[in-house]
């Protein structure tokens, strides 16, 4: 495990003694006091109790009016934390933005934690407390939890998931369904630094300057859009597989043509070079706060000055755009030389862990 | 791993050309066209898709009217086939009953597998097969799900998580919040199986019968005691940590005494042996298809009809009441020979990996 020295995830201090109580044990998933301690303090102690007067194994959610939209991932990034970021961190970014995709304003997430017997409190301390942190600064609650232990080796130090709720104020449906030809594709900046991150970790490697991953919600920049009335058709966010490979699922599941040009995405030239080192194509590399709009032509320009406005370092775009029909659905990108390419679903294993 | 010759888990052959993947490799977790591959011809091939037309990230519920209850858990059991279920029934009956424990109707589902890299895909096959069965029995939908992938080694074949949305359809606030003295307490059924089933496979016992986990939705039974308008004021299922724990969160929760008669818990003759063979206390000893109930006295012996109507063979009982008020919250049990002793909780581990 690496450990990053970031002050403001200690806030407060471990709230679990942690010369009696070092490192996690079987005992703290056991049932008994050690896992009701763990929960009360460690827990609860962070994230509050949305029932405090009915503690009970499930939330209880007040009345929402609006159709659901409900998601979970886990999370087993290795290392637990990494330039930008760490697994808590992810692991309320990557739900949230699920809950985003759809069109929904996140508002409740579950945790289930399940450590490995020997993880140091601390390293737990730390994710939690990024956790709730993220969580406040994507405007959603964790509200209910679970926890287990695993013995020694038959684990990774931690995993987590998350599933979410969220509520669809609008009437519009934002799904592959509603992809048409002739619809806008924007990006909302630019793409490979959550992979590189990681990779630059685990080998070890140097940059002249830290490549930071660009996990990070991104359910305020869609709240914006469709408060400004956007014609969305689709969302998806570009993780496993990045861009490349959420393209291709598009004109998989749309059965259209979709073409776009790399002079209009934006990678950075230090992300550049070190997949050029890596031999990765940035195309592929994994994003934690990245996505893709299909957008109605009619509203992209709109829809990019609201990205920009958003965040004006991040070099959002128009990359291309649905052109027609297509039976399978393809993916063809125009290089910077102007030669046309199809750009393929990944059929290996790229970067195993990356999320 | 230890396997189970069940063949109704084989009612549907492998989607997965077992020849050509018959293990779990990363490239199943790394958002390319194997795990697309898995997760159409496995996942949606055995739980279908709720929003086909909009395959999403996050699953679109449809709208619900009643307060939402909201729970997770996470199932690292370990084997992940045992007498009478296996990873993936339990991992729906579990999240299922902490549902109906807040009183609510379970609904909707969400999975997350973290697969170790080798698992064999059958068994990965069988595990989903299992959890669309008893998805389907508890009257609830898995869907939506994810799967990451960890390097062999680091993690122990496959960890479930589930989530669940229910609906909860009454004004009644199931909580300990609601428990008073003079309430009685109900169970529905004899302790100790479920433990003790995982314990003799992993252990290499045998009985003269063999022992099955009494995992099982509850969820069903709760609502007969909803529906004929019992007067329940709280629930919770006697997992990790078993009855004893249980009575001691709610007495510690409620700052009430509880008083319960051992004579009146029911524990099967083949499971006191094995329990006296390995040291363990029944009442201890984790369930997976077992409630309390704290009842209204005056609804109590209505309840326990229900009960028993519900599951002629279960053996269950009205084990006790809620005395008065006492702060710390103290469980006493009458022991059979008419003793007194306070039954403490747990403060170690006892069983680790039992869900």
């Amino acid at each position: 495990m690496t450990f990053k020295d970031d002050s403001k995830l200690f806030a407060a201090a471990c709230p679990i003694p942690l010369d009696q109580y070092p490192h996690v044990t079987l005992a703290h998933g056991g049932g008994g006091r050690l896992m009701h301690q763990l929960i009360e303090k460690c827990f609860i102690g962070a994230f509050g109790a949305l029932n405090p007067e009915s503690r009970h194994d499930a939330a209880l959610l007040p009345r929402l009016t609006g159709r659901l939209a409900f998601t979970t991932d886990s999370y087993v990034v290795h290392p637990l934390f990494f330039p930008g970021g760490d697994i808590g961190s992810m692991a309320v970014h990557g739900t949230v933005n699920d809950l985003a995709m759809a069109g929904a304003r996140p508002l409740y997430l579950s945790t289930g934690f399940i450590l490995e017997e020997g993880l140091p409190m601390e390293t737990l301390w730390r994710v939690v407390q990024s956790m709730q942190s993220a969580a406040a600064e994507a405007g959603v609650r964790i509200v209910t939890g679970d926890t287990k232990v695993v013995d020694r080796g038959k684990g990774d130090g931690l995993f987590i998931n998350t599933a979410g709720v969220g509520v669809i104020e609008h009437d519009r449906i934002i799904a592959p369904v509603s992809v048409k030809p002739g619809d806008a594709i924007l990006i909302n900046g630019d793409l490979g630094r959550h992979g590189i991150a990681i990779m630059a970790v685990r080998e070890g490697l140097e940059f002249e300057t830290t490549i930071e991953s660009d996990s990070a919600s991104v359910s305020g920049t869609v709240q914006k859009l469709i408060d400004a009335g956007i014609e969305i058709h689709c969302l998806r966010d570009l993780t496993r597989g990045g861009l490349a490979s959420t393209l291709n699922e598009i004109a998989d599941a749309t059965r259209t043509e979709i073409c776009v040009k790399e002079l209009a995405i934006a990678v950075r030239e230090d992300v550049r070079g070190a997949c050029e080192m890596l031999g990765f194509d940035p195309l592929y590399v994994a994003n934690e706060g990245r996505f893709a709009a299909f957008i109605a032509a009619s509203d992209a320009a709109r829809a990019l000055e609201i990205l920009r406005a958003d965040s004006p370092d991040s070099q959002a775009s128009i990359i291309g755009s649905v052109v027609g029909p297509s039976d399978p659905g393809l993916v063809t990108l125009t290089s910077r030389i102007g030669a046309n390419r199809v750009l393929d679903m990944l059929s290996g294993e790229q970067l195993p862990r990356i999320c």
